[in-house]
């Protein structure tokens, strides 16, 4: 059984937290889903107070960590001195993904090398501020690193996790249960063509995005 | 300021209820949104735990009603004799919604005359054993009652509730915040031909869906 992290911090973005816990948490036996934080319960950027279910280095052994994002929150998890130090991450063997603000976590933990990446488009200025080349995308990903931006882009990383880590089949079914009544093929096709523009992209003569090798066949 | 009060129950279904939550929740000058449940603090069907912010009854005096889902949530929540009891809405003054399973509670509490609604794909058989005409389509509209299916249809009865209260710029800058990066104009033209599709089909040969009447100029 997978496990996968997803890293939260108070005042955390209500829904980029909330739309995976739910996306992912609907299939209990292909993998367990749990939120870390700092702190025995967070507050919600909307005020919102839940529990989390273990200490940020759980990261560290999970198969996939995905980072939620905050305005305010992800300022200050950067700014607190454990924040950053309570994550060993390893790209080779760890599925690592952020949407919106989050990206800069990843930043910050030299998870972008190719210095390329996507936020929520409020978020651009202090990204390119930062010196990274911000694609205006859902979803951009580098080999086992994605970032996604705009909340409700958190299908497509969620789908790239979910491909990754089994395939399509399995991806299309995770999916399926938040897809929109009389409008699977127009979503489906949404999902399929961000997962697959990093290929076609990688493939044309300019190389904007290495995207997403690991779904490759 | 409007006041719009979210409806929910011990096994909700996460998302149903945090994606307007949240969409809502980023505006806090043009109104109020408030979750309300028989208790103080609610457990979501992937086990958050989370408060409420006033009773039931407090839906009676709201502007907008937006009930959650809930495939546990829902019937346990019809079972229990305080229930219903609790609601004394009126369409004619206020907005009522509902999404994926929510849509028993709008049947049960008479709100859905002309026996026509949309759920979760996977509840359509439940809501036609009641007799009701099931519609594959993310929104269906009637008047000032909405039904909404599938999780991330939310944001088409959120859209519709919006511009009911203010107009479609609101609207729009209601929902911009969570659309995608880079993906703008595809989620506002699903939009808008949603709210939209009510009106076509009224004028149609076939009066599918006397629906969204207080989206039409």
């Amino acid at each position: 059984m997978k496990d996968i992290a997803l890293v939260a911090f108070d005042r955390f973005t209500d829904v980029d937290l909330f739309l995976m816990w739910d996306i992912l948490g609907r299939n209990n036996t292909d993998w367990r889903v749990r939120i870390l934080g700092a702190q025995p319960v967070l507050h919600s950027a909307h005020g919102l107070t839940i529990p989390t279910h273990g200490p940020l280095v759980d990261a560290n052994h999970a198969d996939a960590v995905l980072f939620s994002s905050g305005k305010e929150g992800v300022p200050a998890a950067l700014a607190h001195p454990d924040f950053l130090p309570s994550f060993d991450l390893d790209p080779e063997r760890q599925l690592v993904r952020s949407i919106c603000g989050g990206v800069s976590i990843l930043e910050r933990l030299g998870l972008l090398p190719e210095r390329r990446a996507t936020t929520h488009p409020d978020a651009r200025k202090g990204l390119q501020a930062l010196g990274l080349d911000v694609l205006n995308q859902p979803l951009v990903c580098h080999r086992n690193v994605a970032t996604a931006g705009g909340c409700l882009a958190s299908v497509y990383p969620t789908g790239w996790l979910v491909e990754s880590m089994f395939d399509a089949d399995k991806r299309r079914e995770t999916l399926l249960p938040v897809l929109p009544a009389g409008q699977r093929e127009i979503y489906e096709d949404l999902i399929e063509f961000r997962l697959r523009q990093g290929r076609e992209q990688t493939s044309g003569s300019i190389k904007i995005n290495n995207a997403c090798g690991n779904l490759l066949p």
